[in-house]
């Protein structure tokens, strides 16, 4: 169902009429990959830098300090509400720069198709993440496509890497950076994202359907990053959830991190997906959040800062830095209680991004 | 067999003893995932940037222009005589940087791994990557671990991103530079890499064992690329082999190229096994191998720099560029006949990288 949403604007063009779906030779370096390269990927991705088709791409980074990162994408189903592995593999890595404080400039894009895959859904998909670059102010310069042989995949999977700068001045951020005093901030509710995912994968309706918060986050980050200093620390809560991300920094940091349970953000819908499901919202994926831990000075200055940007309507201070139990990160409840919050063993969600 | 070759130097560290094969949660972005960074991957390629372990890394990049580059690596089986998916990896991505002119500075390493795959094995083809990054002089600065279900991938597969800088007053070089009356040249012998990985693949024995070439290009390449303009094209002839990459300049280059097939270095075991197994040495993918064309003039002063470079004892002025029949390519035989070279159509030897 969900794999049919969005083919409404792709036709297959000429001369990859012939294949309704990927073959190994789409990967294979010869007449069938140049096709696929030249009718599928530039058309959508086109920039003058991609359409050299070299071995490497020539960029021009303006100065500052180069930020790098990667990831892959496993997401399953292909698509879900209010996204698709295609603007999840861009905002994925957009959002990885931006947590480094850098203005996303250049991905990569590296295809793992398993053959039988249709030629319309990897034609949409590309779509979707030419128009989330576009988004994102980013451009897809360098591209790969390899094909496996079928049962040795499962449909698609997408590896990007990026490339941003860190404007010369931008005070270092980092998730060592955290110091006791310190108050903690989420830009909005937490686990649409993998609520989604798995209300899809489960085959689960709800009154109203929870999409995916799928967005890029690099406008939001720069929006309350400068030279002062008093932003310590970004991240985006993706897998593992705000528990992972919090337990991370308490423990690279050297702090604890005391968060207060009915100030943190969830959606009814998601906290009664959850419920439903046996989930905790602070172990589900997040794909447009992020948490910053800022100096207390700066806190509400920083808060109206992330309200005044769309993406960041629902932001709140949840919580506050703590010299003592250093690594520990807890929640109080509405009645005062405290419980640890620990940093999950392993996979709670599977491919959910 | 394969398998085993190369497990003496690793031994899986105390806290993934536990687990003497991956599971999902080792990508699950909780307690596991910071197991297998902090006791697998950061020993191996340990540097600072990587240390930090923040949503993205920092570099420092020198002046020039910035090359980038991304490749997912499939090869089956995971070792093959002469390397593994590891060097392969890191030196599939470097030559990507190498045949643009740029030094290779910075890889991200991301992993999609089967669940059930051999901690033991994934140790060893990580160390292997660290070494081959040492070799080549490159930091692998990020990386991403994603774990699928069992039957939804095939042990491993590996995307290696890279970033290079082509040092300032380099000439440009591109795949539509070569220009009527250059010399074509290549740095060795051709169809190794595939033919080692098809030999262990297809269980075929012969009197010597047949390795890859995988290597890195990067000082190769330096050794021959300047400020004069001299040279004008750079590939590495690796999917679809030296007669896609001939077949590629042509069509970009808007010429022909014309190559004595007499000159073109070939193993005689390749030779001999390319006739058994009914293969074209000319479509056999190399992973050490680079392909120059260049002005005439500065040809034999080229294949001299070439060889005498470790990695080009055996390069060869093998053929050169015509303006009549743009796009062709095709070879001369030792009785003077002539036949053309189509660009293959799709996958002749799959997962071969």
């Amino acid at each position: 169902m969900a794999e049919t949403l969005d083919f409404e604007s792709w036709t297959c063009p000429l001369p990859l009429r012939d294949y309704p779906r990927v073959v190994l030779g789409h990967g294979g370096g010869g007449k069938l990959s140049e096709e696929i390269v030249e009718h599928l990927f530039v058309p959508a991705f086109g920039n003058p830098t991609l359409n050299a088709l070299g071995d490497a791409s020539l960029v021009e980074l303006p100065p500052g300090h180069v930020a790098m990162t990667t990831d892959s994408f496993v997401v399953r189903p292909l698509f879900f509400p209010g996204g698709s592995i295609g603007e999840l593999a861009v905002n994925g890595t957009v959002n990885d720069l931006a947590m480094a404080g850098a203005v996303p400039q250049f991905l990569t894009a590296g295809f793992i198709i398993e053959e039988g895959l249709e030629m319309a859904t990897l034609g949409a998909i590309v779509q979707r993440m030419a128009a989330a670059a576009k988004r994102a102010d980013v451009q897809i310069v360098a591209g790969d496509t390899k094909v496996v042989e079928r049962g040795h995949g499962d449909g698609l999977y997408i590896n990007t890497s990026g490339v941003g700068v860190v404007p010369a001045g931008v005070a270092r951020i980092g998730p060592d950076r955290a110091r006791p005093g310190d108050k903690v901030i989420v830009s909005g509710t937490i686990g649409d994202h993998g609520i989604a995912v798995m209300s899809v994968r489960e085959g689960l309706e709800f009154e109203t359907v929870i999409e995916s918060d799928c967005a890029p986050l690099g406008t939001l980050a720069q929006s309350i990053v400068d030279n002062t200093g008093r932003v310590h620390v970004l991240r985006d809560p993706t897998r593992g959830g705000l528990a992972a991300t919090l337990n991370e920094v308490a423990r690279q940091s050297k702090v604890s991190i005391i968060v207060e349970d009915r100030q943190v953000p969830v959606k009814p819908q998601v906290q009664a997906a959850c419920e439903l499901m046996g989930l905790d919202p602070w172990h589900v994926a997040n794909e447009g959040k992020l948490v910053a831990i800022v100096a207390p000075e700066a806190a509400d200055e920083v808060l109206a800062w992330l309200r005044a940007h769309e993406l960041g309507r629902d932001a709140a201070i949840i919580g506050e830095v703590r010299a003592d139990r250093a690594g520990m990160v807890a929640t109080r409840t509405a009645i005062g209680a405290t419980r640890v919050v620990p940093l999950p063993l392993g996979e709670l969600l599977p491919r959910i991004c």
